[in-house]
């Protein structure tokens, strides 16, 4: 509740003039700092140590509200402040989270490449060994608040052993250069960088022990995935009470577009994905507390959440007529900003594939090789 | 898990059968009997009093070897049953519970007639005081169960209240006829009939003594619905068995079927659709047991968990391909079981505007009884 | 109308009982080689020469009252004296083709085989030479007509070249057996027939002179597609005009069905789909007419016209509601008619893979062969 | 294809740029006047006397690159000028269609207002007669090129006979002001606006002698919904071109996206609609053509065109990934300019409710007036 009096309050009103504007409202910043939430689940140095269930219901008060809030404080908290916490040294720790915990500072998590979307493993970047350090030389795409971060995680591939390795590297490192990706349709707010690392320099002890090859990411993949799919269930019901609030109060021929048919079964059906959504955000909640949440059931939760979300915001939009195209009504601002989402963190297709190969045991993401002219 | 056993090993092996078949497989009744499901969540009386979460799993286990039993038992067990445990007199709770939960007897449940479906609450059977008892005039339409039931609870208006009342009918009562309706294409084994109600006398002690109008229809209804909701998530979990294993041993093009992306991606769908159903029957469940669901609610689970189900089958019998006709693989009975489902019990669409009803104070089931020319 | 007016007459009151039996009305054939519809496209021998497009419009007016009358009549014709026509010496066309034209014989045509569906290239069935014909080895699946038919076209796999040979086998053929296969769902009029080949002897003079490899059976095919791609419009014309109807003269709540706004929009949604897929399905007629139409045109053709045609289907069974369930109003057994329709001559999911191969140059039927552990 | 290379090189490379500030590229209007299409199907004046078909593809191919130049000479082609051409008198035809066919002057159409999106007969503006001349006062709301447009067509309720009139208003009218209307997600080039007329002024010379009704707007109507329809054509062709080319181009997993089955199926499934699409658009002209279309036809066009659009594009944007996000990639600039076209000119429910209309005989735009609690 104070999460949502905050958006409310704080973020409501200067929203659509900074998405309009594709920029950062920094103002912002000290309030969601105020909040005590960045940090999520990391307990002590700073952080609020809150369970996951509640970290993730945080998030969805953002994400209704403004979505691009919420991926600020994702990228931030749940990326890059847990590989910090997850795979740093104690100093590390000591170091970084407590000011990325007051957001005095802010951080960013660097994997996705131009060249590597959904085949993240991939990765070109490389880190290269010399004395009393490494050479960072590579680039990095998509790179959530990397225009203006004060940390930024970054992953390469150690040239010697050929496996993923992460870095800390300071905003004003030389060599480094975070271009902002323009044109964006949706989290018009968050600033997307290209990033260009050329011969940066990262002394031994910004080098994270606990990364060692691409498997170690997946620990902080699994919890982000889970925070992921609460984005599109806080931008549901945030559409649903607008729609609501509209269908209410907007009339037409004579009476509230509310007591139309074809308009109340829209609302029934958004509100019916809504619950599901909640349910399944909340089981998989539930699951990883005990421990026992695989990778499949994460990214099922991410496709199946956000898939169910996309219906229901399309069907906002629509319940909206014109004023379904104004950012200034929120429904619009949500239709935009889910797309992204549904891209994002593993792509609606390679996490069912993921899932896919976690029920059948068999991997399907690579076409066949092999090609001979079919007879079909 | 008793239920399942005994639905693999008892009905699996005849269901196709009996389904092309179109008859009721009479010898399943005694394994049904002993199974002490009959009547639910009715205390005493020789019935098991499960909570309705367990009731309800009892009957998606059903569902999920075969929707036709379930909707037996649901008719008998949910319907007619706890319509004698709620509205009945301590005598007839005594007389009737104690056979029916044994399954020694059956019943059925009349409340539809032939021009009124959704429009239930307009019925026009009539019951009309006489000396020692009632007499019955009217049609009644869809009743399962009812062309073999030894006991049918008979909903009638009361020509001096014009309320709606409430009868017990013995199968051999003069004047009672029904006929099975034929050519269905789903729940093939159920026995719907034609009930005709022609001067038949109904002594005073078989009038229930609760229901003095249609509301008191109500308190059976709300459980009824969620039991209902149970029915396609037994019904896909079945299916999406059945896909597994299909997927896993057929073979085309040199590979399993479940290597291929496109059936993959089918799988995952219809694995996510069935958390998210089970999870929203789960809720239902709980809500009831709290004392808090509302009929909406359970409108908004019955219609959209139904909705869900359909996507569900529907992908499923397009994975298995030609066998996915074949009532012999599971899945095209199930295909087909589940459309009379989506249908029962109020229709999607009906149970839509139920909800929609609820979440916007606006009953739209109507439409506009004047009709100016619009100038559109 | 000639074919629609034969249909309404005789077809219509009678096809329920058989379907719902799952036999054959053979009292119909004559009533169809009346039609003088047969052979469709043929020049000569009997047939009627018309144009695909009227061929076209013929079948589907075969299949808005009937898709198993259709199915019957694209079997023989479209298949099987279309082979004899495009493959056949001019011999065996003159010994063939009148007698089949008029009905008074019977026509099925034998590629599909137990275990190869979508990949039917990899048939298995072998011809053997021997002194003064063939013997033929092997099983057959799915094959319409073929428990009935006097005349069966069969594929088999010359055990000399390794290619795919056709010949003619005779009904009373020593060694052919042709099953019924029970239980299905849809098309139950339809006789498919499991069918073995056990040393069956093939003189000379029955075997295809234009058969030599898989790919003639490509200049049939291409036809029957474009035949097939009309099945599934007829069915959706058939359930429009029913639903309709149902709309005008049903009512609900004080008022026709036709009057609610959720009714209503369903309707119009079905329209536009027929509207459209009739449009494809000419669009289609001509492009083979004018020798332009690809394998990948055919193939689209029929998926999207029976994705379609399922979606409006399903939305007429929905609107006709209990009624909807019932084969009597035609609409629930077009529901599921069209089922095997969606699925065979190419699954829904192959025709959209052979047109994708048409479109990007690159084959995607086959899985990846190498499975190496993916690190997502 | 003179539309398509002039699309493609002069606005192509610039259309990004202004869709971002959400301006308008001024510098764009004297080459889309040279294409010599402004006018339309109007003959004479220095119109160009087009076939609506051949009206209609060009506007598909504006659309193809950039839907907000589309839009841009729909507004003032297909509304504005055609309605001078219907309703206007010889002198106002000569007065103003010259320049408006060459693009020196622009046009805009003023009928939605604030209150009255999908009701718009209900419409409030006024025109009171005075010496000379009309009184014009009221708003109108979502008025495409209103900020910057020489001449614009206005409806008002006639005070003396409460009937709709026609005018023909100057930018520099005297208590006329047009607000741009900001934050729109899609169409952003297109300046909408909110028009004030407060005591506007308009000499009886410029009052439009053919507009004495609402329904002679419908003329107007009948062949702006035609050509409406092929903008949603157009920029899914747009769209389907860019996704081929990328997926092409693009490789993960060591193999073109083209390569994979999922990516291969949305592309057919793009190719499928597209097909239908421009068959029920073309069928729509010659309706037109041939004098018979209906209004039920044009808003069926319209309605189920623009539904085909938006899954079309949405499977479109998910293709290509993060890059289906930036508007320099045209898909997800596609995805938004489509939203406010599925809703204007109609929105996809009240067009589907006018086809209702047509096909049922029953009007049911309104919701029922009399709400007696139901007792479902």
């Amino acid at each position: 509740m104070k999460v949502r009096e905050c958006m409310e309050k704080e973020v409501a009103p200067i929203m659509t003039k900074y998405w309009e504007k594709a920029e950062f409202p920094f103002e912002v910043i000290p309030k969601l700092g105020a909040l005590h939430i960045s940090g999520g689940t990391i307990k002590g140095y700073g952080c609020p140590g809150l369970s996951i269930t509640g970290s993730a219901v945080a998030l969805a008060e953002l994400a209704r509200v403004d979505a691009s809030c919420s991926t600020f404080i994702l990228v931030h908290s749940s990326l890059a402040m847990l590989t910090i916490a997850l795979c740093g040294s104690e100093m590390q720790k000591q170091k970084y989270l407590p000011s990325l915990a007051e957001l005095s500072t802010v951080a960013c998590w660097g994997l996705t490449e131009p060249d590597y979307g959904s085949d993240a493993s991939a990765l070109r970047t490389t880190a290269r060994k010399v004395e009393g350090g490494w050479i960072l030389d590579g680039q990095k795409r998509w790179i959530g608040n990397s225009t203006f971060a004060d940390v930024l995680v970054i992953f390469a591939r150690n040239t010697a052993t050929n496996q993923i390795n992460g870095f800390i590297v300071k905003k004003d490192a030389p060599g480094l250069q975070a271009t902002k990706i323009e044109n964006k349709i949706g989290l018009r707010m968050v600033q997307n960088g290209d990033i260009l690392l050329k011969n940066v320099f990262v002394p031994d002890e910004d080098r994270l022990p606990g990364v060692s090859s691409f498997q170690d990411t997946s620990k902080v993949l699994a919890v982000s995935r889970v925070m992921v799919s609460w984005q599109p269930i806080g931008i549901a019901m945030g559409v649903y009470d607008m729609c609501h609030r509209y269908l209410k109060e907007r009339k037409q021929f004579g009476a509230p577009l509310a007591a139309f048919q074809i308009n109340q079964q829209k609302l029934v059906q958004m509100l019916g994905n809504i619950q599901a959504m909640l349910l399944v955000g909340w089981r998989l909640c539930k699951l990883y507390e005990s421990g026992k949440m695989t990778p499949g059931q994460a990214s099922l939760g991410k496709s199946w959440i956000s898939l169910r979300a996309r219906e229901t915001v399309s069907l906002g939009r629509e319940l909206l007529g014109g004023n379904g195209i104004l950012a200034d009504f929120l429904v619009a601002k949500a239709f935009c900003d889910l797309e992204p989402i549904y891209t994002y963190e593993g792509t609606y297709d390679i996490n069912t594939l993921v899932t896919g190969r976690e029920i059948t045991g068999l991997p399907s993401f690579k076409p066949a090789t092999l090609r001979p002219k079919s007879r079909l």
